[in-house]
């Protein structure tokens, strides 16, 4: 393929002048239509009709950019409306920020923008707003997205820590560790007999449908930086109450198994970007997982483990293990997995 | 002063796991001190009681992180509530995304998040929700932000490119030039004997006033990069009309004046933090000069042009030289200054 100085990305496209708008114009606005965002104002304007409105941001700066089940398009769309999903709400829009280094190809950029393009409307969300920044070759590593997120709360969301009492289950969607592990082995190059795959995907479908059809779900998390270990002892720190889980209740692809036994990893603290950690009343438990397994997410659905009260002092997370015995999950202190998302 | 390793931002800062938190608590939601950020769930939830919401997004990569009048922190304060500010809205909340390159020293990221926490206080915002990522050392250029921001419409706003009609006065509230010459002379190392200063400035409690007292405002925009000749250009561009501006009427600092002239800039195309362009109608340009002139942030405010009918063929915008003649000021192309905001 013949390539020239304008296959790529120029200090200047970030200049706010010519090259901006039309890359601006052509490439980004084409891809992600929508009459909001074709306006190009500096704010976008959305007739909202709540007064309950949530926001939430992330930069995603996953190296590589792309890997089997996603790229950082894909997980900068699926992550933002993740973390309005689990708050209960429903996507509404989102804000699209880049910084790209000099001498990226467009090749590249285009790629990313139509797995937003993508993801958006698998999702049911429109980009409405953003920015585009440049900085010199060697200055940031190829691209940074941010994306922010509006979403509103669904009518029966209520949802909190302080909801949750002792005696409440805790259900997961599926396997734990897919995108980390995928991310993580991608970069050092290292293959499998087995296929990785990351579960970069969106959760507002499922997380509404489990809002709409039982009033027993108290707390969502998304198990991302940190892993199941962060959020069991989030919840665990939030409420003073114990968690209990069981290791052979938690689903795990054997692939990635062997992935994070190669690296010696404890899959509980390695990224998901398509799982959800869900806290509900014991009465609605069942009801709660079978609506899980009966979404394209939830088909691997589990109810891992419970709250139980807290001894004297305090509140721990405990695994049973597989072969029986009994450890506590700590809260992981964040040095294995750089830039998975 | 003692340097240690943990005067330094780690990799693991931004692992997700209990380094991260800390960092999160003891320095970020300690400095923003709200009750909404400090519940550090994924979303915020923001009780809003109006049906226009806007959203607005910028990502901030100003190299040298610190300049006369302000640093990185000011500006991803200022930048995104004047742009929520130009559309008629009164900011209500901002996210904040860091991306911060491992080896950063933590000092500089707490005079940073000190100029943020000022600016949003000046400002009337709170940050609200946010997120940190870290990068290698070498993999990004200190520290990148994002700031997303959320406001209401103001009851008087009723801006929009398509208000605007021939005869229209230009309004611009000060000096150009300023916030690009101030960055790029500290950055090249060039020293006058003038001291430069950027503008650095948020335009809510200007462009609140404006409203408030006239409904003269048709539209408003802030002329950051590509200066006040790209927002002129947009706003020609956009109504199909001619504009007509004055170049002894637009006012400059001799400082910045000097310093475009050691590069051989166009100061109209240079790079602004406390402007804002208000395009109102010919009754109401005396009482808008005079709300300018009474504000801290527009004593030097002045009419600076107007919009007229377009010839046959398409709009242009002319400037009146100080010399007497007429020239044609294109939008730029965007190369001259990258890295000011």
């Amino acid at each position: 393929m013949k390539t020239t100085k304008n296959d790529k990305i120029l200090l200047a496209h970030g200049g706010g002048g010519r090259l901006m708008h039309e890359l601006i114009s052509d490439r980004i606005v084409a891809r992600l239509n929508n009459d909001i965002l074709a306006e190009l104002n500096d704010s976008a304007k959305l007739d909202i009709t709540s007064d309950s409105i949530y926001l939430t941001t992330d930069s995603y700066v996953v190296k590589p950019l792309f890997f089997n089940g996603g790229d950082i398009g894909k997980l900068a769309v699926c992550g933002t409306v993740n973390d309005l999903a689990v708050a209960g709400a429903k996507p509404i829009a989102l804000s699209l920020a880049l910084i790209v280094e000099a001498g990226f190809e467009f090749e590249l950029l285009d790629k990313i923008l139509d797995s937003i393009s993508q993801a958006a409307k698998a999702n049911n969300v429109n980009v409405v707003t953003g920015d585009f920044k440049t900085v010199e070759a060697g200055a940031a590593d190829k691209i940074f997205i941010n994306t922010s997120g509006i979403g509103i709360r669904l009518a029966n969301a209520n949802l909190g820590l302080s909801r949750i009492t002792a005696g409440d289950k805790i259900i997961l969607n599926g396997t734990i560790g897919d995108h980390g592990m995928t991310v993580i082995c991608r970069r050092e190059g290292i293959t499998l007999d087995m296929q990785l795959k990351s579960d970069c995907a969106g959760l507002p479908s499922l997380t509404g449908e489990l809002l709409e059809n039982t009033d027993g779900v108290k707390f969502m998390r998304d198990p991302t930086r940190g892993g199941l270990a962060a959020t069991v002892n989030e919840i665990c720190k939030g409420t003073g109450l114990n968690v209990r889980i069981r290791e052979r209740d938690i689903p795990v692809n054997p692939s990635t198994q062997a992935a994070a036994d190669i690296f010696g990893f404890d899959l509980l603290t390695v990224a998901n970007e398509g799982k959800v950690v869900a806290v509900v009343s014991a009465e609605s438990a069942d009801t709660c997982l079978n609506i899980c397994r009966n979404h394209p997410l939830g088909k691997k659905a589990s109810i891992i483990g419970e709250v139980i009260d807290a001894d004297d002092g305090e509140a721990i997370v405990e695994i049973e293990t597989r072969i029986g015995g009994t450890r506590i999950v700590q809260m992981p202190s964040g040095h294995q997995l750089p830039r998975i998302c």
